[in-house]
């Protein structure tokens, strides 16, 4: 037991991220009924299908789970009265500030996480009434701080300038991750990449199959006159570090994004011209596995490393 | 004990990098005599002075101490014979081939040790017969890698491909950052940033106010045409940004490098001009500290991190 294990009333304090077009009901039920925290992603969904998604997900567990809202889509509010009415009281909030929303949201009940990369901002959580924070390293999937500051030097980082619990995110995807990340202060870890490769997840099977079959080098932060997100390399990638690499602005870039990439790629499993946000932990995910497995993999791994790392003496 | 203690006969697991300008005999000599395994850097002296500060370094301590040689750069027999000649052991080498010389060294007696930022060149360490290899994450000051990979990722992808032990380096200035690079899998820590903070680091007085000043987001892996290296953000790192984000071609930012321009920063103290060489993890330093003193104080906070840490239960 411990401050995240308490907050979300779970068992272990592994909380699976919430992703677009990734994480619907599927993945997020079948980690918390192993002990987790699952999380649908709304950032993909319109309010009709997040209402849908929450109600399979609610016949799918009795045990907590969570949604990810990032702030920067339209119709939150109404996503937010859809969790109210479905009394889905746990919400992971991303990709905005965190003051517009948390006192709203904390006066109806609910547990309030929100996503970091930098102190200004875990800082700005805690003064806003969040319950915790989630701090994500560069090496993280998808979007990500321009700071580019890692997992290993954001967490300490992070753990000194708040005393809400920190949540660890950004490399992480197995036991010996999980106990460094406590180790440098989290009190719990959020996994994303790890997720993806499952059954489970509603990413397309080409996707899933890509990630497994990524190796060292494979993915890399790009996009960053626009917002840094980090890509797994395909066609697409290519183009954009062409253009990047040539001098392009920010409105060049957007315009060779468009609309609907990741949805493309994802969901749609077109490799080549979809955007794939994955984290460069991927590199180390050899094979699906069902999202529970991982859960009881990560937690035995977790004790294997504490009970080898306590005898270590130097003296 | 553990397999890097036995290999350079040292009390601590703790290898202070071997830094142009900033590590000569008097921080190698300060951690050796404090039970880690301090390095003399090579890579900005002549042989005359390479002499002459191994010299000293065996009056300053009667521990082992090592030596490390970047092989990109010149005269490298000559240094290695020196090495010979004042029987100094142990070697790290790096920025090159460790086919080149291990097994030259190797014959000779020599402890040799490579830094390497993939798995690849890795296995290509233990093949060539190398004790131990460096792994140095994307957070590392100075050269890095071009994957980008960070130290949380890196450190298990080499432990999988090696069987030779592994120093973790990157992010690396605490012992709860050493305890997490133990959970990984490493059995080493390379320090550097940490030490450049130091009163025994030959570093210009101006630079380590600049580091113990920084934070998050300070500093930014930059020159990746030419060789990507991580800087402390000052007027030069602003002009390389500018023509990297203008599409530069590797010739134009060598000509805006020249030469001498870590010199003048590092060891000159010209904040302006200079190439400023430092980790991620300067942000986490706040105030110089004697070396001796930091790796006491790293090692009591390992044992401490060791205590808290096998109190986490979930079950």
């Amino acid at each position: 037991m411990n401050r995240i294990t308490r907050l979300f009333d779970i068992r272990y304090p592994i909380i699976q991220a919430g992703m677009i077009w990734c994480s619907g009901w599927r993945l997020a039920s079948a980690v918390s009924n192993a002990g987790g925290l699952g999380l649908i992603g709304a950032g993909s969904m319109d309010p009709g299908l997040l209402r849908e998604q929450v109600r399979k997900c609610k016949q799918a567990t009795n045990h907590p789970f969570g949604v990810n809202i990032p702030l920067m889509y339209e119709r939150n509010d109404e996503k937010f009265s859809i969790l109210e009415e479905e009394n889905v009281k746990i919400v992971v909030t991303s990709a905005g500030n965190p003051s517009t929303w948390t006192h709203i949201l904390k006066d109806q009940g609910f547990t309030v996480v929100h996503v970091i990369a930098n102190s200004k901002f875990a800082v700005k959580c805690q003064n806003a009434g969040v319950d915790a924070v989630v701090a994500e390293g560069f090496e993280a999937g998808g979007h990500n701080g321009r700071e580019e500051t890692t997992t290993m030097v954001l967490i300490p980082q992070i753990c000194k300038s708040v005393t809400i619990p920190v949540i660890a995110a950004g490399g992480i995807a197995s036991g010996k991750a999980m106990l460094a990340a406590f180790a440098l202060g989290a009190e719990g870890v959020q996994i994303g990449s790890r997720f993806v490769a499952t059954p489970e997840s509603s990413a397309h099977p080409l996707f899933k199959q890509m990630i497994v079959e990524a190796s060292e080098g494979d993915t890399m932060l790009s996009l960053k006159r626009i917002g840094p997100v980090r890509l797994l390399k395909n066609n697409f990638f290519r183009e954009v570090h062409q253009l990047e690499d040539a001098g392009a602005s920010a409105d060049e870039l957007s315009a060779l994004l468009g609309q609907g990439r990741a949805k493309k790629g994802m969901l749609e499993g077109n490799l080549d011209e979809g955007e794939l946000e994955i984290g460069q932990v991927s590199g180390l995910i050899s094979e699906l596995k069902p999202a529970g497995e991982i859960v009881e993999e990560i937690m035995k791994e977790f004790r294997d490393v504490q009970t080898k790392i306590i005898q270590y003496s130097f003296k």
